[in-house]
């Protein structure tokens, strides 16, 4: 580089440093409005999360960007960012606590990851918390006494028996709910053994999660819903949306979306292990859709096997679904031996028609994420 | 909502306007200094993605961002984000020319998507680009006479008979290249009925990037480099790392990588299909992550089917990994069928331990990319 280009884009990036300056001051103001918002929202009980008011706003923002020729998308996506780091503050102000007369709550289970994550949100709504963890049995009566709710969240493999031996006599004004994956048994399990209200939940994100801001909770009702209605309005304002289901139709998806995803993406580990595949060599030649499918799998195996294990032993008609998708690829793999080039092409025309509208609808979702994974990268 | 709530609302929700306008402002401000850094940049033939610069520009404003008590991962996700924005925007400046006496480029298969990009990024450079599609070999002579270059890219099943057929006869100046996502029969065609310079080239990227900062060209060397040299520096200028690779190693790892990954995807969404799942019902009950792998399985389906056959059946070889994976899913099923828990574990944990350092480092890495997607759910 010549000495006047490199003194030219040394002007320049000085210039870029004080525009930026002024962005991070922007930022931290936004950010202080956001929270007064919250605050003020706070005081009044109002859920965190407006999905209403978000799109407006950024209908409003995409139109007033259009005219001084800066993308829509671009103040979309980076007020998108904005707003999840506002939602993460908003643990900082606390919850509106809905009911205020409910004695303290009891989480079976509280040391774990989704136990500590609630346990932490009830808390911040102004509730007493109790953990009850497996040393603690022998505390239990004391521990139970005065509870308006308890909340079981334990591994799936022990959680039917554990509500059927241990929580028998709660009182009937108590609420008894669980965090479990699978509702239907548990569900029935909490019925026949408690005679007060009932609720099942699954929360659908992990525990790192950091707000639940547009996370989804399911709800499958028990027994004498006026009576934890507030529960799901507590819920509602720490942002997540509430999806009431069936728990038989919650375990039937279950078994597709996690038995079954979890699963092959194990089988898939698994393949690369025993291949002997050279990760950082398959890296190398990674293009963003497949670093991302690699991350997919590998967040696995980062995880406790315990945990996978329950997931996927916990319905024996997971059996069913993971033993299909071998029919299915024992089948195409014989389009593949044979050569059958049509075949192939008929088969991927008609799940193509099959998925209709949602193939350009993902694609065009995926593409975003692409972006975002291109721009993570550093060298 | 109380008036006075209503009211505090709007207060600070005008407020808020008033900072997105200023912000507004920023961003534009900001994208046009950029954009004369690219303009003094191009003109002195500098690439436009200088992997240093950024990451120390970013280390320099995530330590300013602690300071104001912003966090640095936001003021980094903002900056990346507006870099996109700067590369994508780099297009209509266009790019330095590194070769200037080539005389015109000839793209066999101009009108595909690929070489629809690669003719753009070149026209961009300032060289003259012409297509020799299916219905111009009658004009073929007329096409060729002149051409410095010629780059192949036409469907991997008729790749090596049309170099073999058809490009015997260029001159021994005449860099022939192609794009062909395998490598070593191509080079090899290319090799043998072409006398002058050869390379392979394999853009790890699909045709609708917006901008090739960042994306990954690999690179297999055939013959006479010092004449395509400059070819490697003008790819570098559009932004694009190049990885060197031996052509059978790539083709090694593209099974893995392309054609196994394709497969499954391609059974995955087949045995949706089969199993008659309602994806509307999936979605509703999806985690991001959940989300986000559907996504990845249609995007499949939007696409055209002729080009994931040319991947899947471009190499005899794929057979192997892809059964393999068969053997492997078949397997991990029987411990399933047995009830065998501990089985799983222990698989599990070898898969874990093969995996290393790289299985927490991609759950960090999908973790951003999983709270990418929960930022763009919109209700």
């Amino acid at each position: 580089m010549s000495e006047k280009t490199t003194k030219e884009l040394e002007k320049l990036r000085e210039h870029i440093d004080s525009v930026d300056q002024q962005l991070l001051h922007l930022l931290r103001k936004r950010l202080d409005l956001v929270a007064q918002v919250g605050g003020v929202k706070h005081a009044a009980g109002v859920p965190i999360y407006a999905p209403q008011r978000e799109a407006s706003m950024l209908a409003k923002r995409r139109e007033e960007a259009a005219k001084m020729n800066v993308s829509p998308q671009l103040i979309e996506d980076i007020l998108r960012r904005l707003m999840r780091e506002s939602y993460l503050n908003e643990k900082d102000v606390g919850f509106k606590q809905v009911k205020t007369d409910l004695g303290h709550v009891v989480i079976v289970g509280g040391q774990g990851k989704l136990g500590g994550l609630f346990a932490q949100m009830l808390s911040l709504s102004g509730y007493q918390v109790k953990s009850l963890d497996k040393d603690d049995w022998q505390q239990a009566e004391a521990i139970f006494d005065g509870a308006g709710m308890v909340i079981v969240t334990v591994p799936i493999s022990i959680t039917c028996e554990l509500i059927r031996d241990k929580l028998t006599s709660l009182p009937s004004s108590c609420i008894l709910a669980d965090l479990t994956s699978i509702k239907e048994k548990p569900l029935d399990a909490m019925l026949s053994s408690h005679r007060g209200p009932v609720v099942g939940l699954h929360p659908m994100f992990g525990p790192d999660v950091g707000s639940l801001a547009k996370q989804v909770v399911v709800v499958c009702h028990g027994r004498g819903r006026e009576q934890y209605e507030w529960l799901l309005e507590q819920i509602g304002i720490w942002g997540a949306r509430l999806v009431e289901a069936d728990a038989q139709q919650h375990d039937k998806a279950m078994q597709l979306v996690q038995a079954m995803r979890h699963f092959s993406s194990f089988v898939y580990g698994l393949n690369l292990y025993r291949e002997a595949a050279d990760i950082d060599n398959l890296l190398q030649f990674s293009s963003p859709i497949y670093r991302l499918e690699l991350a997919m799998v590998g967040r696995l195996f980062a995880q406790s096997p315990e945990l996978y294990a329950d997931i996927i032993f916990a319905q024996q008609e997971s059996l069913t679904a993971i033993g299909d998708y071998l029919d299915n690829y024992a089948q195409a793999l014989e389009l593949l031996k044979r050569g059958d080039r049509q075949g192939f092409i008929r088969e991927f025309e008609a799940v193509a028609a099959w998925f209709g509208d949602f193939a350009p609808q993902f694609q065009r979702e995926s593409r975003a994420m692409l972006q975002s994974v291109n721009d993570m990268k550093t060298g």
